[in-house]
């Protein structure tokens, strides 16, 4: 068990991940489809998972409800976050919030309330908005004020339908869409500053801030900064040119330190959620692996004298920094 | 009709370019499924539209054959390529050519050999090996040496089993795997230097030249330069960081009018075909509006002063090059 | 003369533009040197420009106002903006508001104060502010929290000194540190929401909004959507993975269409100021070149049928917008 | 002592990495100027330091050759390699062995023969050529097959000149020109297979590979399956974005293990040499802690099991990859 800021660290992941994989080339996917229950059962025999995410649409729905809170018992998880699915399916292809039809966009602020409905039922507090939908591909295809002016609005009639549940927005540059409106902390910030609401924040997903050229850590930083709005994070690793969504190590080492040192910082006590696409490798060890390497992480930070982890900070010393590194990977 | 160097040009696209289009998140697709047959029709309303080039597997094979070529002859169309599906299905997930498991690696050549023999029934010439799946993703993922042996050998065996079919290799940076063995123009040409057959050249695709940071008019003239080696080329744009496959004309205007005075200038005199995904757009218009744009660039660079390009490129002074462009667009 | 929104468009450009210019392999420039009056004799060359933006600091200050005043006035130029430099010199290396060193922090917040002192003897309203030295290297290099605070604070601090001059700030992704805080226009706009005063507004980089994949029309109506926050514009081009700074032209037509196009829709009334780097062309010659493109773009916008831009923006539909695009190049 | 291959492992640098730096913004550099003593004192502060390079044009020439000589014996140096200088001078602004003026080609040329003959007088056998300005910034500037066949010659002039003295091509995708023609490791091969001769090889920056978006040990075993033609390394690293010349170990951990094993494999038995740019760190600290960072990476991937790691390649497992790196780098 890990205990930061005298709150035990918990884990999680996003059902989905257990599944089949597919991208743009291979329609059929890269592996076996599978259940629902399969996918619980796959998520069960990762050492020390406890929350599961959901895509709120065809995987959780007022249909089947009683039956996924039956699976989360029976399988000891709980529910960290339904994400509302307002992008895989084809009546979204031109946004959600965003699209220039009145009946679509109140389709996704309906869906969206439902959610907020169907999220405590399951004993969660949060709910996901990824508008992946909501952007434009080429030059003179979108009205951008009007479309600021939609998210505002939208957001705003979401957060206050009830106040008890959170919304997380998740923002990424691009992709599905070549350019997405929530694009990155800074644009995010400001619209919920614009928002203006308490229960709105941030889902910070580490290879969408890789993807915008962020320092992660700063990202996590900035959202203390400007109010305590770091809701959730997603964690996984990519080569900052797409969203590779790679197995967490793969890749940035030190910025991963850095941001596992500014969580503790900025008192972030929510979950420590994993968001990987493992197309070509089995789940359950690809999570396994996951949780691995940020157990290992967070024991080289945590470790590690802190009031020196400061005075390197406070020093602005970019080889002093790199020391630091080298002390943590592997001792002094 | 629009003539260069002697010859007629002559404009394809890809069939698919007229179905549904997915992507990992939209996995139903963002449009209808059409049949071969609606696709042909849909083809068969693009202006000017001459060649179709085909996915060979399940959209052509043995068993279809004579139905493709019906189809083809109804509607008055040339086949410009077989691009042999080595991507698609889940057996090719970790590679082809490269895959570690020795019976892969025999199937996809077998498959090479089959489309050179079913090529020629079409009246085709050329296959394309788009190697998608053959790469990796993490560190410590390939043994690269051997990679590299199994391409060249295999590459070797599919060019000598019949001379007078070509083999058209497309290079791109990365997609689906985070790294793409036949990356960029330089290594395409190492890899062909290597293998040493005629029929093997080169098929460049505006877009992954683009994504290799490459500018295509170089690459073009690098064909040339290291052996008449460009056989066949596929047309699209977009922002660089990533194969948006967009409709021509959205971002490289510019680079476009180099690329189409170059075309000319090595003499290249194979088809102009379009590779586009227009995921949110309807497949005839979306070729037609490509079809508009390249007459219109093809226009604009050859009826200008040839001598005065050749003595603006021979100055070496960017300025220059930068009043020709905006004279070429916009007269003098 | 062009007219928009009722007012003539007027171009400016950055004196030092006509001057030498550097990297960091060729120190001693790759043209020669020259003196202000020889900036300002090669200024007076380029037709139709009428302001000049002036490097507060060896360029201009305290002692030589007079000279620079009546240099300014024997060319018959304005001043557009007085960049005060807190970037080339040592002892900025490690930031100027956001110094870990007090006395740094100070001297820069007095510095901008001088500047918005002299600005006006010069008849111009608005000081520009680039923190290209204010971000970090490596990790664990900054407390990012402490350095936002600073930001925040000591532009406030400088927004108070005085009402009558405009603060611009200028935001960058990275250059000449790996990551500067400043970073887009998302952070940037939280930023001066922050400090919340009317006289501090944005001045927006081409080029730095390509490098932050950008559409810089999108950024430009942010700015009106947050509170009229454009205050002024640098144009240039770049392949957006550096800052370039070339010629207009050089590789974004279709996108500076659409920027030139919202410009006048959030009725921008700024200077058109020119930001480039010619480092092996000719001063003179490249701003020419540049005007000669703005130029051209607004007539092609400004001259095509207002109503119908509207209409294909507010269709959503991406082959419209590209229809439009090659409609204003070439003509219907 | 590190032995690799039956060889020790002999570490290099750059000898201005000591003396000051400078960018675009502050041209009179970040430090203070040094003299060549005082940057051979610098060097001779480093721990392990047994290599150095020297830039061949100002730092070392005939007329100061013996002081040289001098100086490297004082401090016990060896010359590692003489860097040619073709970039540092308006001269080159427009290309060495590809400018559009033959007198600049001759005499380029010349320089480099001069230098293979002042290699030998310093114990050298190895020159190092960057083609920092030959290359492109705009469309429509440049000749590209002329541009290929002046660097084929050129090359190939030098290469036969005398064939005891190895000539070096060192490639970069860009900077400071916006394209530089020798750019990655794919046109490095074709370009050396054209020369065709054995004294001609690579030097592989790794920053300059991670740029062109390689994995740069596929690089090194490129090197190696086109002819063993690795001839010397530059270390440092990078954001990918740009050639940041940062410390080792800042940013591309896990990739730097694999470059590390890479390197014997194939038998690397060159200078292990450090590259990196410390604008604003003290140079002997910055190398010291680069030399610290290899000697870890080098003993965590030597004293690992190797027939493990051939396992866990040839398995193409890309989970097991990640754990061999998490075991590596934190044991068991």
């Amino acid at each position: 068990m890990i205990v930061r800021n005298g709150k035990k660290i918990r884990f999680s992941t996003i059902l989905s991940t257990f599944g089949n994989r597919y991208d743009r080339y291979c329609v059929s996917g890269y592996k076996k489809n599978k259940s629902i229950e399969e996918m619980f059962v796959a998520a069960s025999k990762v050492q020390g998972l406890e929350g599961i995410e959901l895509v709120g649409g065809r995987q959780v729905n007022e249909e089947n409800l009683s039956h996924i809170n039956q699976l989360k018992s029976n399988f000891g998880f709980e529910i960290s976050s339904i994400i509302v699915d307002l992008f895989s399916e084809a009546v979204w292809k031109k946004g959600s919030f965003t699209s220039v039809d009145e009946t679509i966009r109140k389709e996704a602020i309906n869906k969206v309330k439902r959610y907020m409905d169907i999220a405590p039922e399951l004993g969660c507090d949060l709910v996901c908005l990824w508008f992946a939908q909501d952007g434009f591909d080429y030059v003179f295809q979108s009205d951008y004020i009007k479309s600021w002016n939609f998210l505002v609005n939208s957001l705003k009639q979401c957060a206050t339908y009830r106040h008890d549940v959170k919304i997380g927005v998740e923002y990424k540059i691009k992709e599905p869409r070549t350019y997405n409106f929530i694009a990155n902390i800074g644009k995010t910030l400001s619209l919920l500053s614009k928002v203006g609401e308490d229960n709105i924040g941030i889902i910070l997903d580490v290879g969408h801030a890789l993807c915008a050229y962020e320092n992660m850590a700063e990202s996590v930083a900035l959202c203390k900064f400007f109010g305590d709005k770091l809701f959730h994070i997603h964690f996984n690793d990519n080569y900052r040119h797409w969203d590779d969504d790679m197995i967490i190590g793969s890749v940035h080492v030190p910025e991963y330190l850095e941001l596992i040192y500014w969580l503790k910082k900025v008192n972030y006590n929510g979950w420590y959620s994993i968001d990987i696409y493992p197309y070509r490798e089995e789940g359950t060890d690809a999570v396994n692996e996951c949780i691995r390497w940020l157990r290992k992480l967070i024991e080289l930070v945590d470790n590690f004298d802190q009031s020196e982890i400061e005075r390197v900070i406070n020093s602005g010393e970019g080889i002093k920094s790199i020391m630091l590194v080298r002390e943590m990977l592997f001792g002094k």
